[in-house]
């Protein structure tokens, strides 16, 4: 079994080594940008890790696995622009760096490729494997516009969060998992029990992205603390916070465009104490996490061959970046 | 055989069955609007004409076919964003009746869709159908970005304006025929030939566009005459244009941003007229369709079948809209 980081490196070596050297340049060059700027290589270690947890042969997965790859770095390319996002990864955004126009086309022709790649997915496989990932890229874009749409709502369930980040972030895990194990050849059964763990594991991950943001510590989390109180996003806290009487106090900071953000991220991230919504957070962030856990045992193989899916996830849950 | 008039009428009943019930309608309206501004439906009439012709099972080509039709609508969408159209088929953008953001994310489902139909080919066929679809999808993002690369060059050769068009239109026109020869079953050399066919009529097809829009009658083309003049669209004519004398006096057109544009209309169209890129532009359309038809020709299939597609070819030469 290899580990983690001996994937990663992997990985890492073979999105390297994928061939961009065709014209014009003005459509290629933002691709190479954009997969050069890094990034966690999460979704295709995913696709390798359970493939050989189900002893599946890794160079049949490793074109399929990086074609994810290539699909979220597209989603990340075309969500920068609709959020008017100037800086990814410390880097200017492709739409900054070159144009809007650069960024629409330059993703799509990611999109397309990430389905070049995926259809080097084994000929048995090949269906499962491409259902798999069309309805998978289907939620993205479902999630995406929910995300933009609680931006101009007024309000918004808890449950409806939760199942915007389902599809936002954590089908795209489990569609990586899944699609390793298929690959491998697994049992339907435990190709849907390691989906379950990736569905689980992220909204558990998003959660703990939102507790990052306000209760991390600014050194180790890489970005600036409080930026989502400082937009006003909706996140699991704020959907939480606003449900509970403080409304009006809540409502005058976001409410006061005027505000100096530290006034504004202290006070706020204080009513978050007072109110208990970070124990509510961090509660289905592990209920979340223990249910993921929970899927990953009933999988039938043998302990063993779990246990860097386990380390992994415990990980990111204790990570602070 | 079924004639070109009853496959479009298949086809139009086809797309209006697609199911777009799904949430957010944020997302599926823009997409349900798109459809529905109609459109040719040139290029899954073709599949479905090529898939008849080698007597193959319009049944099985039915969904990849109307997989090209999403993905032709979804690059003009993008492309509207891009060119800043605000009006297509007489209505509205999306971009303009929803948002840019709607228009980029609705246009990336639609590209995911149009996977989803093209991979319910036949098993047999499946990789190659994909492989096709995709290296066409991405040549036609070359041709888009290397169109937008020469609003800003100064200069652009006829060959590589022809390059343009081939990826841009012709290569789609190519890759449905294709599509549905090797669903059929036809052997590969016929299905290169409906390919090579597909080509060389886009290009004429488009040449036949360039010249529509500066000499064609504005009441049956169905748009002003002279929109390419007015924003100095380096068309086959133009390009043909500024490599001849009188450059000067062109220059002062193309420069002047304050000329009446009934009299820069007339002014290049005379200029036109008088250095005989009209008939330059006429000949290579023509040599094209010629190319064209010696490719149905040579295709391995009894004169006959064969009819409607040189009569679709000879219709697309001779309209005037």
């Amino acid at each position: 079994m290899k580990t983690f980081d001996e994937i990663l490196s992997l990985v890492g070596k073979a999105v390297e080594q994928l061939d961009w050297s065709r014209k014009p340049e003005g459509l290629y060059d933002p691709i190479v940008y954009t997969l050069r700027l890094g990034g966690k290589r999460l979704r295709p270690a995913l696709t390798i890790m359970a493939c050989e947890m189900f002893d599946g042969d890794i160079r049949l997965a490793l074109k399929p696995a990086l074609g994810l790859e290539v699909f979220h770095n597209f989603t990340l390319l075309h969500d920068d622009i609709m959020d008017k996002a100037d800086i990814r990864r410390g880097q200017s955004t492709v739409h900054v760096k070159w144009s809007s126009n650069h960024a629409v086309l330059s993703g799509d022709l990611m999109q397309i490729y990430a389905y070049m790649l995926i259809s080097e997915a084994p000929a048995t496989n090949l269906k499962q494997v491409l259902d798999l990932f069309s309805e998978t890229a289907r939620e993205v874009c479902e999630g995406q516009q929910y995300d933009m749409d609680f931006e101009i709502r007024s309000e918004v369930a808890p449950e409806e969060y939760l199942e915007m980040i389902r599809l936002k972030t954590a089908v795209l895990l489990g569609c990586a998992l899944k699609m390793g194990a298929l690959i491998a050849g697994a049992k339907m059964q435990d190709a849907n029990r390691i989906y379950d763990f990736g569905i689980n594991l992220g909204i558990a991950f998003q959660l703990k992205d939102d507790l990052l943001d306000v209760f991390g510590n600014e050194k180790t989390f890489g970005k600036k603390i409080g930026g989502d109180i400082l937009c006003n996003k909706k996140t699991f806290l704020l959907i939480h916070a606003l449900k509970a009487d403080v409304r009006n106090e809540l409502d005058v900071w976001l409410q006061n465009a005027d505000a100096e953000p530290e006034d504004k991220i202290a006070a706020v991230t204080s009513l978050y104490n007072q109110l208990g919504v970070r124990k509510i957070c961090e509660d289905a962030m592990l209920s979340y996490y223990e249910k993921a856990i929970a899927n990953l045992e009933n999988i039938g193989v043998e302990a063993h061959k779990k246990q860097e899916l386990r380390k992994l996830a415990e990980k990111l849950m204790h990570r602070n970046d």
